[in-house]
């Protein structure tokens, strides 16, 4: 079922779909990019904390790789239209959306049971801005229901040892979110940089963490989005979104 | 004077000559990225840590800026080898290089009273690989007379308030240098990876800290050290050797 303030539209990857709202939040190229960022979930059991429209798990389940994929979202109306998603992708048996509060997290949700977690947490402080409580595109951005450090308590929480914790976050936050990993028992383990274009500052940032893990991370070559100075992707973007990997 | 176990190099920036022991610790190309990476230090009190033969100092010493530039060396031989060559190069009057210990600062730096510390500290643990107490590259390389929150700590001392820190550090050590930042109130506001080559990853790191600044960082556009798979240094390396800034 599609609502009339909702579109269906083409994930590209593995033949999927996604309902988004027409005016609410609809995902950007940063949950691709964190998916393309996880090496492998090969009979994992995954979270996906924050998981708005369910975007991260629809891309994971396109790997056909993971034991169970699981998207935890507060909002009532982003869990329904999530839930209606992974309907439509005929994926009731692989992929579970879970309504509740990263928080307090909710009882479906077993802590140290968990191989991999992942997150595209909201980038902006509270005080930024003003967010109506029913702008669910603000929600989904501002930290009113959670911080960075509710997201990785969380995410710490949920995680077997050795666990590994995947992100995508502003790269202007990049010293706070790095510090709060330590902090958290995630240790930063691969990070990576997201330009817009070669030459420019970083945008975003792509980490990896692993619960307990040794101090000593690998910083890859940075990712660059676009080609030149056009709105072409570069040729590893499109593979993200061509190769369904 | 140059001593038998010495050889005189020239710094290839300002004209400037340097001594190095032949088989003692001898400057990389880290301390030029560091001094690239700084933008202005127009009347400013600086200070190096961990200064070595005191290249950072006769790098900076090059612009003709700094009101005052001075450079702190645990180990004697290495003290007076750096004053040496501030009085080849004729630098009395603009660098000094006091004998001492980050861990407890000599009388001459009055903390609070500088506006720019630099540094490049230590970057291999304790633990890894056995040093004697007389050699001068081990002490230069390992954490043995002090670890990185001793150099972070010193840093903040040294430093008036909203006062710039600058270090080049180990990429892979780059979660741990921020968050020690964060901790030590050196609040990170700018970073920039160095890469051996191009879709390499990062080695080093280039990091600037604020004096209890407000969280937010710039995250640079990477650099790159060598063109292509050979060994010659991109426009943007040669340009740091050549153009003395």
């Amino acid at each position: 079922m599609i609502l009339s303030d909702e579109t269906l539209d083409d994930l590209t990857v593995g033949g999927l779909k996604i309902l988004q709202a027409k005016s609410g939040y609809r995902f950007s190229i940063d949950p691709v990019l964190l998916c393309a960022f996880i090496p492998s979930i090969e009979n994992a059991r995954v979270v996906d904390l924050g998981t708005g429209n369910g975007i991260v798990p629809l891309l994971l389940s396109a790997r056909k790789e993971a034991r169970s994929i699981t998207g935890l979202e507060l909002q009532e109306q982003m869990v329904a239209r999530a839930r209606r998603s992974v309907q439509l992708n005929d994926l009731e048996g692989s992929v579970q959306i879970v309504q509740g509060d990263i928080r307090a997290l909710p009882a479906e949700l077993s802590p140290g049971k968990y191989d991999i977690v992942t997150s595209n947490p909201p980038y902006r402080a509270k005080t930024t801005g003003r967010v109506a409580p029913d702008d669910e595109r603000g929600i989904a951005r501002h930290e009113l229901f959670g911080g960075l450090e509710d997201f990785l308590h969380a995410a710490a929480l949920l995680l077997k040892d050795g666990g590994r914790f995947y992100a995508v976050y502003l790269a202007e936050r990049l010293a706070g979110l790095l510090s709060a990993m330590c902090s958290s028992g995630l240790e930063p383990k691969r990070m990576r940089l997201v330009h817009s274009r070669e030459g420019e500052p970083a945008r975003m940032v792509l980490v990896e963490g692993r619960k307990n893990g040794k101090p000593g991370m690998s910083v890859e070559a940075s990712l660059i989005v676009y080609k030149g100075k056009g709105r072409d992707y570069t040729p590893e973007v499109l593979a993200m979104y061509g190769g369904g990997k």
